[in-house]
């Protein structure tokens, strides 16, 4: 097991990552304030691992109530945050009663938004069941639920007390949830870390037959950037922003076909495929380094290519983002792999080219396809 | 005018009081970063406050939406709440939209609670336009909406930008609102501060008439107590519990007979004389204190004997408040006017006793009423 710190002006907490931690009530009953916690799951996550961490933690004496969410993104709305909010107050819950996370990104930002809301802040703590949960949304405190107007409209930035990332949980994860996941890892080297981009172009297809010894170096690396980066700027308001790559393209992918046509990763990687290409028709990539980015993309298995949603449409979805700011598109660009960096200056001209998929070198010359 | 400053760890704002401030977008527009706003308030308050702060804000190139919400704490749910989020989104609002509350307590905490959460913070100000949210729901950063199982279960932390506490708008609070808020008022005095209690039992029947420089001063003292025990401990893990004096019985009155048939203040009114009687109960109060607090709550036009729930309704009912610590009742309670203390160990009998108006003096013992 490999712990990592994440430390925050108010608070600060450990992020555990290993093997068979599901059970490891040492690592999570010393953050119980009373006796009484509340499990979020779901109905696929629930067969599976619901019932050891239950009986672990009532070995210890916790009282456990469990509450089993239907399955998918479609349902990370207030209508489902009020089925954990009913269950707390049905059981008489106090604000010192834990509630736990155990599943993938949608279960956890449900659940740390039920935390930060229940009678003004419960404590929180996340047990990611997905690879994507466990390199990304279990770590930095980002809850929320959707809106039917947009995705991820209504929530709060709210810290979990431990993170558990047990990687022997992903055993059970379907190999295109895995992939997803390889998205969000790769979008790491890309935004900062060249020397990972070049370990992950090595150790993909370790990582695709889940070697957990790749993979616990590929959740390490993953969480220890994000807790620095996160530690640095918890709010949002600078260098975090740097996590987008590839996500501002990825929303209108996900909003263009309808959530759930593709997964968040899917819709990611493709979407960091065209930063690149912007990237490269403003000059700052080399059409080798494009190259590269798409290979380990595919290696990933993931999709490449985004969608076709017509030229309109693309800016339309990307004007109505949350990172939208005083009217002004911004994307998270790179000046090379392991250096992006946050532009809100690119030419309409330059989106439409890429997104029309005219070859464009250099500084915005554009060539016909 | 006055200004008071509540300063925080992380942040501080100002409390701006008096006459005619509706208006000065002088105080207002300093803290809008961006030219956008979104005026909460509700069908009773709009038409007669919303038009001159509209258009002030107008006049200043700052684009208003105005949501109207219904009046009542009915209303104060997630449903009304969405129609705050559905007005933000449907107008593209961004992160950086700030909300303004203009209405009573009812209104600044929806308010409050859509800026916590919508896109995970935006910029919120809060324009009290009742007297009990002028001296404390306006201040200190609490924000709630109801759920069907419990008032205000569902909240989070969450500071305002400013405070405008117009003294001008208590022109038109029916006299009923008005001693609600009084309630509040002599909680103040009463819980740390036997000078402003004194002061109160001379100035009540200007304060009743609704005579400006006694309101200010009222709401001064109030705002300045509030500030300084907000400042001291937030999250209310200690000394803020304190303003929960009378609000454990209260919670239970307003619960028992149903929300709305009294109005909070009232409840807390009948609270209070009910923790000044558990106090001379155990004999920390003299039966002469306990007569000024009950003349004084009177004078305020206030019920100073709470409804017969029944002793076992009661008890069950305060069994359910928020206030509860590893299923002990905590109570606020009385060693003296302006000097109060928290305490969890209140025995059942001499509650039972009060509860049933049993006349009881000195250490628990009880005699025939
Ligand atoms: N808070 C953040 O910082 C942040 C960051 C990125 C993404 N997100 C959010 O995360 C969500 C996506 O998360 P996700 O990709 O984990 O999706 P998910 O939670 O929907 O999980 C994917 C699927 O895998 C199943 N599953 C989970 N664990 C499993 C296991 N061990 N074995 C078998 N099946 C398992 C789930 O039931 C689900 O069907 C989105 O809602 C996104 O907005 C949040
Ligand atoms: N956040 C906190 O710290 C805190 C503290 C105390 C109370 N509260 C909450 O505040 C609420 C009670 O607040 P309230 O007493 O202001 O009730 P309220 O908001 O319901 O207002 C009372 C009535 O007065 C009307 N009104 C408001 N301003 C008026 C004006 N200037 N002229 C004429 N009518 C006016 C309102 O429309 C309403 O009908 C409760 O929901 C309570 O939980 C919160
Ligand atoms: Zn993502
Ligand atoms: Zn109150």
């Amino acid at each position: 097991m490999i712990t990592l710190d994440l430390v925050l002006p108010d608070t600060a907490y450990p992020i555990h990552i290993g093997r068979h931690l599901l059970t490891r009530t040492d690592l999570l009953c010393p953050h119980l304030p009373i006796h009484d916690a509340v499990i979020v799951t779901n109905t696929t996550v629930a067969p599976l691992y619901l019932a050891p961490l239950q009986s672990a933690l009532e070995a210890n004496g916790v009282r456990v109530t469990p509450v089993i969410l239907p399955d998918g993104e479609a349902y990370k709305t207030s209508e489902t945050l009020n089925l954990i909010y009913d269950a707390l107050l049905q059981r008489h819950c106090e604000r010192k009663t834990t509630l736990i996370a155990l599943g993938g990104g949608v279960v956890g930002d449900m659940t740390g938004f039920a935390a930060a809301t229940y009678q003004r802040g419960a404590p929180f703590i996340q047990i990611p069941t997905t690879l994507l949960a466990q390199v990304d949304s279990s770590v930095g405190g980002k809850t929320a639920i959707n809106h039917p107007l947009g995705k991820n409209m209504i929530g709060a930035f709210y810290q979990p007390r431990v993170v558990l990332a047990d990687l022997a949980l992903l055993d059970t994860l379907p190999e295109r949830e895995l992939s997803a996941g390889l998205a969000e890892v790769i979008k790491y080297g890309l935004l900062g870390n060249a020397e990972f981009f070049q370990w992950l172009e090595t150790h993909m297809p370790a990582l695709r037959t889940r070697d957990m010894g790749a993979l616990q170096e590929a959740v390490r690396v993953a969480c220890r950037m994000k807790a620095d980066i996160v530690a640095a700027d918890e709010r949002e308001t600078g260098q975090r922003a740097l996590l987008n790559l590839g996500h501002t393209f990825g929303h209108a992918i996900e909003a263009g076909l309808g959530y759930g046509a593709w997964l968040h990763g899917e819709a990611v990687a493709a979407g960091m495929v065209l930063a690149a290409e912007t990237s490269a028709a403003l000059g700052w990539l080399s059409p080798r380094e494009v190259d590269r980015i798409t290979a380990l993309i595919a290696a990933a298995g993931l999709p490449v290519t985004a969608p076709d949603l017509g030229v309109n449409t693309w800016l339309e979805l990307m004007a109505h983002d949350k990172k939208v700011e005083a009217g002004k598109l911004r994307f998270v660009l790179l000046h090379g792999i392991g250096d992006a960096r946050i532009e809100s200056g690119v030419p309409t001209s330059v989106l439409e080219a890429v997104l029309t998929g005219r070859r464009i070198t250099g500084r915005g010359r554009t060539t016909p396809a």
